[in-house]
């Protein structure tokens, strides 16, 4: 059970929004961060109030820079009362562990990361509903407590999020594998377009925006996160590098059976990531629909989407060159594709598998 | 000047999506295929009739699978009228050419690749809308006359598409860069998946899922594309395999400097690929909402932003775990972003950056 206060020590956008949440809860928020005009701009936005040393939080969350993370929480149990909970919100989970140690005050030390967050940084940028329905690991050591651990869990209900437990070292293999080794990818695929001549970029389609994407991410924070998991990183690293050279005597070979076998294993792993809302990965189906590009035309599409009562999954617009026509396309679930199909022809709309 | 006829050899769904074209632009057409049942459908969906010894067509397009190119490209040309102009639409370019090689009537050959197509195939799935707004890539050899290459360039045009004109050694390079590799590197971290315990994917943000998405594709065709662009693939890949050293490098000597910078280098790659309609890129923000995960919603929202007179480049919709509220991501002009975060704010919608 969360009654508060909650101490939140770092007003960046995470913590902001976490302390935003509190509060929309009915929580007493106390703020703390070494930057006072953080702390002036969190407060002025109704997250909270500074924290006095009379205060006795419920749950401190420590919210700041991966590379501040270990004493700030170390800091945080050396204050804290006989019954407060410590959490932090750092993107990888062993290292704090260690940091804490064999501190007396370890067994109410419980890890956690929310799987949200933006490009942007700072309070300004905070909102209470950053965390609806995103996964939130929560990552108890050997010594944690039930009780600390429901109290963690206890704020990730409260702020919408999804709880995900996962032991640290399980917490930090995985997001190697779902964040920072495809983060590293998708920059090395990225790193060869920087050089390239415009006219060939121009032959750029949806599938290299995609696969670059978050590479736009900021080069500063990610090369912090990804350090501060260095070991699992290389380790995974080390046998993608190890298929890339099959690959390569595949292509330099010609062959073409070990390379569709190599293609064949990526695809099995697209239909490995779980559907939308955490249930079983559900067979999806691409409708396409040409829209004139201007502003109103892709309500209409989603108002007459609508109205077939088939829920859209996901939507991608394709950047076309040269036409102010643009591509649209509607994932829906494979079974109601041709439903979608039918209802938008009717509506006027030029669809295409 | 293109007025027909024009023969489609190989009715998939490339060579019937352009017969389809040329008949809603009222030209003949001709279909030649080796399967007699994709014939029968092809002339079944009105795409054209099945050519006869007597026809003389003004262009052939060559639209057969990758191993089958350049003996059906030497065959159009054998077979051709003395004004007849022949294309293919492989998705590389210097083998054709090749297959050509000396041919007496070579200078009427002028190579093509629309950059369209999906993850279906035959011509039950065929649109005459498939091009809309596509780049296709013209690439005349050295012996091509100027009045073949307008021709396919004709083509390109009734087709809704948009010429980009390359020639066949820089289209191979091209798309190397902007689809093989990253096809290849994206199955790579795809492969890390597939073997992955399921609550390490429930870790799954949009990043890996945008990363791995065109890993779904056919691998049987691609091996063949790519094994088509054998040695443009390898060396670019290779470059890559350079990069992905220097990485690890940085990784196992925590050299965040090296890091930082190659993840950099990869940023500035994001911020090459030109922006829609073939416009300079543009500086692009998210605008974030959040948005119940039911039939409507969507539409509410395109609604409201539409009125809000800011047009979207770009949608996506996080799949979240657990709770039935979805995260909607609106790619804006910068400038534009805080017009439409209040105009949907005043609409009751929860925005956030």
């Amino acid at each position: 059970m969360l009654t508060g206060p909650v101490e939140i020590v770092g007003t960046g956008l995470i913590g902001t929004s976490i302390a935003l949440a509190c509060r929309r809860a009915g929580l007493e928020v106390l703020l703390t961060d070494t930057a006072p005009d953080h702390l002036r701009t969190a407060t002025g936005l109704g997250a909270g109030r500074a924290r006095t040393p009379a205060d006795v939080p419920q749950l401190v969350v420590v919210a700041v820079p991966p590379d501040a993370l270990g004493p700030a929480i170390v800091a945080a149990l050396d204050a804290a009362g006989p019954d407060t909970v410590v959490t932090d919100v750092g993107s990888v989970k062993a290292p704090p562990l260690d940091a804490v140690g064999a501190h007396p005050s370890r067994s109410r030390y419980v890890g956690s990361h929310p799987m949200a967050g933006t490009e942007y940084s700072g309070p300004l940028t905070a909102s209470a509903s950053l965390f609806d329905g995103r996964p939130w690991a929560v990552t108890p050591g050997p010594d944690a407590t039930p009780a600390a651990t429901r109290t963690v869990e206890a704020l990730v209900r409260l702020c919408g999020a999804v709880t995900v437990r996962l032991s640290p070292v399980e917490h930090d293999r995985a997001v190697a594998r779902t964040s920072h080794v495809p983060h590293l990818m998708a920059s090395l695929v990225a790193g060869t377009l920087a050089a390239a001549p415009p006219e060939h970029l121009a032959l750029s389609g949806t599938g290299v925006r995609d696969v670059t994407r978050v590479a736009g991410g900021d080069p500063r924070l990610y090369s912090q996160i990804i350090a501060g998991n260095a070991a699992e990183v290389a380790a995974l690293l080390t046998e993608v590098r190890a298929r890339l050279d099959l690959v390569l005597e595949a292509v330099a070979d010609d062959d073409r059976v070990g390379l569709e076998s190599l293609l064949g294993y990526g695809q099995a792993g697209t239909r490995a990531i779980p559907g939308k809302h955490g249930t079983a990965p559900q067979a999806m189906e691409a409708v396409r629909v040409a829209v004139p590009d201007h502003p109103g035309e892709l309500a209409r599409l989603f108002a007459d989407a609508g109205d077939s009562g088939v829920n859209i999954e996901d939507v991608r617009i394709d950047h076309d060159p040269g036409r102010p026509v643009g591509l649209v396309e509607l994932d829906v679930v494979a079974e109601r594709a041709e439903d979608l199909r039918v209802a938008l022809e009717s509506k006027g709309w030029t669809t295409h598998r």
